[in-house]
């Protein structure tokens, strides 16, 4: 999928925050737009209270990263913009170099569909200090949204136990993209299909869909639109059975169904969209059974999300199959990820790495420093840990302590002899040439499930998961506790810090 | 702006639910795709618990419509679509009608920046069955959005009291027009600004921005940093004071400014963006006062919404500026307004307008039947109540009694003599054809605030507001209660029913 081709018209370049734009400015106005940096994006708690985070977005940003361009439109605009008095705000010497920029960072990223932990990082760019600052906002704003949705997505399907789950949220979701991007995300996430046609075309997802309320009250009765929806899809007729009365339409969905039988066609089920789905669904099994059709489908739907999954499976609902809209594409209970993008370490003048560190009143909000990667270990076929380090650092073979990033007295003594290791961050971009080979859209979805099968049931548990252990190698630890302390003594002359 | 031609490619037909593909094609089957029919878009409850709703999103719907053609490539995909036993889906005569039609519905809707409140038309559908039917994703993906973040804009703007609020949220916004959409509705429902360069040239709203604390961390203190943002930007110095020590960083922009005014320049303020902010910025505000910058904004962000931005004021923190992202371009608290769209009439074959009804378990979502429109009525500039009523009705122009669809206890009488009235619906398409004069995005969102003028303020207050009257007109009341007994008594041979 090649959203700046396929999708938008051009260059995104611009899909980014002024000020990204007004520092890159003042990099380029003292001499520092070519200065090499790294920067990190992470999140810093899973959401939805869950026990892990499904990474996705990967393919929007190779995307994006390859066709990074000003294009003479952008620059136009840029070069309207006006400051104080008046006075143009962009020199246009800067709008020549921006038109003369080519992408050209060092991009490693964890796979599309890996399971992932908080403080990891996902994307790591290195690269002129100015690229990797335009690029800020783009990569969390794709990053951040569809890794949300995955993560969701997968939630509902767990809680699914199997089943298959529809997503059909296009009509609530959060403008055009926000639904497209939403359905691919789900797809990822392990939902069987998307409601959203276009969707399907761009992304090569399967479809699907049937009728609404509004085809049964475009008929004199329930029965007429019942058999006017079997002449149309003879193989393919699902009936919604709630537009008047759920038992009643139940009824007539059985009479158009063994009329379907008398030409050697099967009904494939019905659809319940509304009133108690635990008492109706059972009603409707009972009806459908005793009437013949015991392979008949019952598909549900009504503001679903995995918690009202979980407790219509409670009740022993007979729902073979889950329509999902709302509470998925917009991930419901908590909209936005939090992703954030940090710089940790910057090359000075010698062709040193500084490590950098931002205080904050909020000691979660303190970043991992330096050039960092990320290690995880298994054992038996399970995940076990994973470890944030140093890319410079010279790992003992024999011993690896992992520390806890919020509470440092929490602590892992790994013996790497006795694990398998992967490193997480795959090498994507090369001085901006693209070297990694992206997967289909089939394989980011099997990543997805061979992923949550490395990870122990009790991390997958929806309400009060076990957390999975992901903590800083000791030295990347210290070095961290070192800066946080130097920068406190040396920027902190003042007392009256609350 | 011309979402299908300025920001995608060409065609979004296929922008919408498989199922209105499957219906498209059965009506095609049935003879019924140009039966005409009326569908109301509208939504059932404010969002936010609170007392009025912001319609948004007209402008883009105008450019779909305007646009509305399925291209060659949607048709191949179409075409290759498969149901059981590898059998084609749609016969290529489905196809060839889908690719010869032509969008001729007549489209009334209440303008961009109307104040609208619950079972309201916002948008009213006329036509060919086959084209409404087809429209109803689209339609609600953009108006359902955009209404929900004008609404949440201007719910925020009331608890900023007049002060400017920047609107900075693209990177945690639900796609790239997720944050594209959210910027226009943002600065529609009052923001000043946004930060999100794309939509400032797409939608030419102001953009604003200055640095954020990877500026400060690429230098080796955070003087440097401060000095070199100075030299860039004179005029339009916002310092980041927190990147290490809030009062330390307030102590350096105050030097910083001292600098700026020995060369004749005035640094526009300081920016807080974690810790607490009441007490940050009355220590802020004190420093700068002392300093000699009385005038120095004070801006603050950090997961600000309308109840944290009410709870600062009552803090009387002193905050001038206040910068909003997440939860305001997802509408955090309510990410999804829930707008519907339904059948509420069709003509038979004897060219007669047969009012429709959906039944439900829940009273909440019976529909209001028939070709209706809403009026407003006005008493001494300030807006009294909305009657929704058939077109067809003769009114008495002496009295109208209006009935709470929900409540039918809840009546008011109005007389219409006394007031000033507005019909809220207008005419934008006619057979097709657009006549209407599309506003600028200033004078939505001038309208915006001419709109809230016309409420009382107890409808505005943010937590339990004070219901707003609006009601059926008493024969569409009348015609909603026979069309549902009706409708029970025709199909509801079962007494199941829980």
């Amino acid at each position: 999928m090649k959203i700046t081709k396929d999708l938008y018209q051009g260059s995104l370049a611009l899909l980014t925050d002024f000020y990204q734009l007004t520092m890159a400015y003042a990099y380029w106005k003292s001499g520092k737009a070519e200065q090499e940096a790294v920067f990190n994006l992470f999140f810093r708690k899973h959401p939805f209270h869950g026990g892990f985070t499904i990474a996705a977005g990967l393919d929007y940003i190779v995307d994006y990263c390859k066709n990074f361009q000003f294009s003479e439109e952008d620059l136009s605009y840029l070069a309207t913009m006006k400051g104080k008095g008046d006075q143009v705000l962009f020199e246009s010497g800067f709008l020549d170099y921006l038109r003369e920029m080519k992408f050209s960072c060092d991009i490693d990223a964890v796979e599309e569909g890996t399971v992932v932990f908080p403080n990891s990082p996902l994307v790591r760019v290195k690269g002129p200090l100015i690229q990797c600052q335009l690029l800020e906002t783009p990569l969390l704003n794709i990053i951040n949204f569809q890794t949300l949705i995955a993560t969701k997505a997968a939630r509902i399907n767990l809680a699914a136990q199997g089943e298959p789950v529809l997503e059909f949220g296009l009509r609530r979701a959060q403008g055009i993209d926000g639904g497209l991007a939403a359905s691919r995300a789900a797809y990822i996430g392990g939902c069987t299909s998307t409601s959203n046609v276009m969707a399907g075309k761009l992304f090569g997802i399967p479809v699907s869909g049937t009728h609404a309320h509004s085809w049964i009250m475009s008929f004199e009765t329930e029965m007429e639109a019942f058999e006017a929806y079997a002449d149309a899809f003879p193989d393919q007729s699902i009936f919604l059975v709630d537009t008047y009365d759920t038992v009643n339409g139940i009824k007539n969905a059985i009479k158009v169904g063994n009329a379907l039988r008398s030409k050697g066609k099967e009904m494939v089920g019905i659809r319940i969209d509304s009133g108690d789905l635990a008492y109706f669904s059972n009603v409707a099994r009972e009806m459908l059974d005793e009437a013949g059709f015991p392979e008949a489908k019952i598909v549900a739907s009504n503001d679903l999300d995995e918690s009202i999954i979980t407790s219509l499976k409670g009740q022993e609902a007979s729902i073979n199959v889950w329509g999902v809209g709302t509470k998925l594409v917009t991930a419901f209970d908590q909209p936005a990820l939090g992703g954030v993008y940090k710089l940790s370490a910057i090359k000075d003048k010698n062709g040193t790495w500084v490590p950098k560190i931002k205080l904050s009143q909020q000691s979660i909000k303190i970043n991992i420093p330096g050039l960092h990667t990320v290690k995880r270990f298994f054992s038996k076929g399970k995940a076990v840990a994973d470890m944030i380090y140093l890319e410079s650092q010279e790992l003992d073979p024999q011993a690896a302590l992992i520390i806890d990033p919020n509470d440092p007295t929490k602590r892992k003594r790994m013996m790497p002899a006795y694990y398998q290791e992967e490193i997480l961050l795959k090498p994507i971009f090369t001085k901006g040439k693209l070297i990694y080979k992206l997967p289909t859209i089939n394989q980011i979805r099997d990543r997805v499930q061979d992923q949550l099968n490395f990870l122990d049931k009790t991390h997958k548990r929806l309400v009060n998961p076990h957390l999975y252990p992901i903590g800083l190698e000791e030295n990347l630890h210290q070095l961290r506790m070192d800066l946080v302390l130097k920068a406190k003594q040396i920027d902190n002359g003042n007392e009256s810090e609350k």
